[in-house]
């Protein structure tokens, strides 16, 4: 497209631990001041005081009666007895019920029950009372002057309330930061703008300004600036005059991120351009004018971890208040992983517990996959003196939600069907808070991590030529170490997938081996591609001869994209995949999905759940609608 | 006041779960309806999807260059090895740079190591490649009608972030449920009127709505409408059309709820009335033309928990969408809890975590005391087939806080002073997280806390007469399960706290027992009283001879208080005590204010950044600004 451009590379490379110390140094005068503004206490929920705040007023702001019964002055009783009692007339008392307001003269209550009426007007008592006998006293809750909330409490609807039983009207508090985004790249368009090729709508903004305004801070964005250095700049220094924090997004393509670092540099100071971290790397951390700048990577993830790891320690810094983290917990990984030395690399997972102990499921994805960040419940760090960790090692992961979160999360590893979509659903309509991961591995994949307690549950589809049945022989040959149950979920129909109307008349497996036509293919250990080698073995095709054999794809409806997106001709996959974007389908084979789930752990509420699921009505009717599958063996036990 | 009137007792006194169940079911059509709207998904934050959610494009939605090199077709590579190379001209390819988009032509790319240029026009390559070679493939993140988020699902940033990738604006989710909140009662005041005696302060509203707003509610409050009949009939009566849950809230006066189940009653059903659990007894379980309408207890304690027990769940249910609530915590009591049979009792707590163990400590104050509910961290419920718990019993709590919260908080028993406020408010202003809880027991409670492992630290000021020394004494004979060290907080002036300018001339001692005057007392066990019973002893003065001895405070502010509101004469206590309300004041002993502290948690972070805060500077000059102490001594070790 453009002919291959220099590039100023990053001015250092630098551990996070030093780029943030470096860059909090510098900003040391920013720090210092914390400004403040006065609210109407009942407009201060999630607000932190500026300031002690102390009652008024007391609460109650007078004596109250704690009983029903008669109010007196502890002097007029003083001398009654059970056998000599004294006799009140009305003026030396009043009728009160409990909360009734005691006047000034009186300082204590008798009980109904401990007097007796003469009539209206008179009453007899029968022993003396101490002073304050009987009485709920003035300040019982809060007494005037006493301290309601110290400097730097975050303000919840409680301390609301009791500020106003307090006579607190008007308080201070800390005033919300200010930040200005500023999205910049060629390739930018905003939501609802027409879309071409190469277009990318503006997201980052709406993410790392949602997160900063959980953080109490009041975002604006400006509009997509394109790759104009002039008007980046003039943004910039309008934003500096106005705004506590200036975060500059690079777009993606490059160029725009050597703009932000050259207008900082002329307007201010860059004091850290690039930290030895993956992803966020490329990061920019600048001030101009005693106000921070930041120049954001464009990838999602690598602005949303950057965001995590320097703007909300800044910002917690800035206002001297920080929220507290969920400490790590220790899971086991679910699977290896690599890392370069030298970088400290972060990957997002997902995180369940499975016979009391947590289970790591690194998500795939690069720093463009924003997805993966709405999947993980929690992040790894894997240290810059670390070349990775090993499957099954016992690891610190971060928490990214709460630990019942995390508790009530379902692992469904294996084979993917869009049946388990379906099934996720019908769990959160539920609404009781449980939450299912899929971690589409392919059945193998599933069948071992059962094997190792790695998931709750694992779909799977694999067919044995010699019994000519699915699954069972695999699950009595992979799954050793626990007893399992299985249970069909669906049976579907494979068959090839091709353009709409196949165009190409690729009728069975004898024509895979057309050169012309770029196949799309399932990944190792998936029970489509096991069908898919089996098919050619008996068809006595080389699978060298296949164009695209090599191009794998973790889902069938990733393959079933691929055809209708232009990339492939064809593939092998499910009716539904194919119905999804209207191509062609040749069917094959009617298999078997089953769902394996320890023993040990089938009676847990959420595995119940699933399964009482699996059993409705409302399930299986939504499954019939999707066509290409049968449900007249769904919830069968196969095992 | 007024006459004793006839009341309304209760129609039912049933179980909680009982009326729950009861009401519900009476509610069925209620709750079968669920309305949604349509958003912007860029407003979306934290509502609950009404339908799934389906990416309308793919993220990217075109193929990029993963590498930067040059963009190719496979087919032009066929047949290029290292010796037989083969060369592209300027139409065959295009200079790519990593996250390019890829021409429609082209499907794979060469990494700009792997050719030679000969000049800008073309380029020598090496070896054939496969498709899709190098690429990132259109729909890596997302594939176009992929699920985004299944119905019910609540949406947070990074969800909307995945939408706006998705090509995704408008979105449905669940119509917020709507309610009303109807304060009535002759004593409520709005914030910001006149106050006159009885009246009180409307509070409820901000903390219920509050309440009901974190659950997505749209709250409305009416005017307050003083006891009268048929404005609290009109004003149920306009909300029922407009609104989706009413709440009456019944003044703490007497009356009122009478009329509200009088109301109800007429213009639908009261369901139930009474639930047996305290606070929050007199409840009314109402419905008009369908709709639920709830008559809750005026008590702010009461209010709250009839929130948390009844209206949270009818929410959930009609919206289907649960928030999941904390599991409770094993802890032990630190002193023992008494309940009626018959009813389940919920009483507040602040639990904090000492030596691997958590440990309740129960606040005290009944229904109408909010502080205590500002205050508490858990809640405790005593069922009704129990009468109580056991001291150092170890029961089940239920966080209303994050685990992180409860962790961080230091619990502080004993004795009380100023001081320990000004020692909270620093440590709350380091920002970090650490939360310190006071539970004023006394000197010798606060010692026999620590011997037993109920709290962290333990303020105590006991005067031993054989020694002439504060506390050394008393800390061996009481602390024998616990090594501890001791620091002198603050060295302080015990005296007799009078009226202003000491009208009755109270001047030592051998005044208290003028039965004229009312005295008001600190509870047993605290460094005052004993203080006071020795000053009695040396002075031959019989207590029973002290007008007040009876009338117990368990602080010095609340002994201050009684003084200043005219609920008594004189008292003994600190002087800093009788500043803050101006009083009069005569002094009779400087004593040492210690903290104690057992060895084996000193070393913990957050005691040690309470003894650092002790020790600096900033801490002692705000101690030194209230007069009455002396910090010369502050921050050494006495034992």
């Amino acid at each position: 497209m453009n002919d291959k451009k220099s590039r100023n590379y990053y001015l250092s490379d630098i551990p996070i631990e030093e780029a943030i110390s470096k860059y909090f140094n510098s900003l040391e005068s920013y720090f210092k001041t914390i400004n403040f503004e006065e609210i109407e206490v009942t407009q201060s929920n999630q607000k932190i005081t500026y300031e002690p705040i102390f009652a008024k007023i007391s609460s109650p702001n007078f004596n109250l009666a704690a009983m029903d019964g008669i109010s007196i002055n502890h002097k007029s009783a003083i001398g009654a007895t059970e056998t000599s009692p004294k006799i009140l007339s009305e003026k030396d008392f009043d009728w009160v019920d409990t909360g009734d307001p005691i006047d000034d003269e009186y300082d204590s209550v008798i009980m109904i029950e401990d007097i007796s009426k003469s009539n209206l007007k008179e009453v007899k008592i029968f022993s003396s009372v101490p002073p304050m006998h009987n009485i709920r006293e003035i300040g019982e809750d809060l007494i005037q002057s006493e301290m309601i909330l110290p400097e730097n409490s975050q303000i919840n609807h409680f301390d609301i309330g009791v500020c106003l039983a307090g006579g607190v009207d008007k308080i201070k508090v800390k005033k919300p930061l200010t930040s200005k985004f500023i999205p910049t790249g060629s390739e930018l368009i905003h939501l609802g703008e027409n879309h071409n090729k190469g277009d990318l709508i503006e997201f980052n903004s709406f993410v790392i300004n949602g997160m900063l305004n959980d953080l109490g801070v009041i975002t604006n964005t400006s509009h997509i600036i394109k790759d104009n250095k002039s008007d980046i700049k003039n943004e910039i220094l309008n934003a500096v005059e106005r705004y506590d924090l200036i975060i500059v997004s690079a777009g993606s393509s490059a160029g725009s991120e050597d703009y932000t670092k050259e207008i900082i540099s002329g307007l201010g100071e860059v004091i850290v351009h690039g930290v030895s971290i993956k992803p966020g790397h490329p990061v920019i951390l600048g001030k101009i004018k005693n106000k921070p700048v930041i120049g954001l990577p464009g990838y999602p993830v690598s602005a949303i971890l950057i965001n995590e790891l320097i703007i909300k320690p800044l910002i917690e810094k800035k206002i001297k208040y920080k929220t507290l983290a969920i400490p790590p917990i220790k899971a086991k990984l679910a699977r290896k992983l690599n890392s370069t030395m030298g970088e400290d690399e972060y990957i997002r997972a997902t995180v369940g517990k499975i016979n009391k102990e947590y289970i790591a499921v690194p998500l795939p994805g690069g720093a463009g996959v924003i997805s993966s960040i709405q999947k993980a419940n929690c992040l790894i760090k894997i240290p810059r003196n670390k070349e990775g960790y090993q499957k099954h090692e016992i690891i610190n992961v971060n928490p990214l939600t709460s630990l019942q979160n995390i508790n009530n999360t379902i692992i469904c590893s294996g084979s993917h069907d869009l049946v388990l979509d379906i099934l996720k659903s019908f769990l959160l309509k539920k609404g009781l808070g449980y939450q299912m991961a899929i971690n589409p591995i392919g059945s193998l994949g599933g069948l071992l991590s059962i094997d190792q307690n790695l998931c709750h549950i694992a779909g799977t589809h694999i067919f044995d030529p010699e019994t000519e049945q699915y699954n069972i022989t695999f699950i009595n040959k992979f799954v050793k170490n626990n007893k399992v149950k299985a249970i069909n979920l669906v049976d579907r129909i494979q068959g090839i997938i091709t353009k709409k109307n196949n165009p190409s008349k690729i009728e069975s497996i004898n024509d895979f081996n057309n050169e012309n036509l770029i196949f799309v293919n399932r990944q190792k250990g998936s029970g489509t591609r096991i069908l898919l080698d089996y098919l050619l073995s008996t068809s006595n095709i080389n699978s060298k001869n296949i164009n695209g054999y090599n191009n794998e794809k973790n889902s069938h409806l990733a393959v079933s994209y691929a055809v209708q997106s232009g990339n492939a001709d064809y593939g092998l996959g499910i009716m539904s995949a194919a119905k999804a974007y209207d191509l062609g389908f040749v069917p094959i084979k009617e298999e078997s999905f089953d769902i394996v789930i320890p023993e040990n752990i089938i009676n847990e509420k959420h595995i119940q759940i699933l399964i009482e699921i699996i059993n409705s009505k409302e399930f299986k009717n939504s499954i019939n609608k999707i066509g290409g599958y049968s449900t007249s063996k769904t919830g069968q036990e196969i095992k």
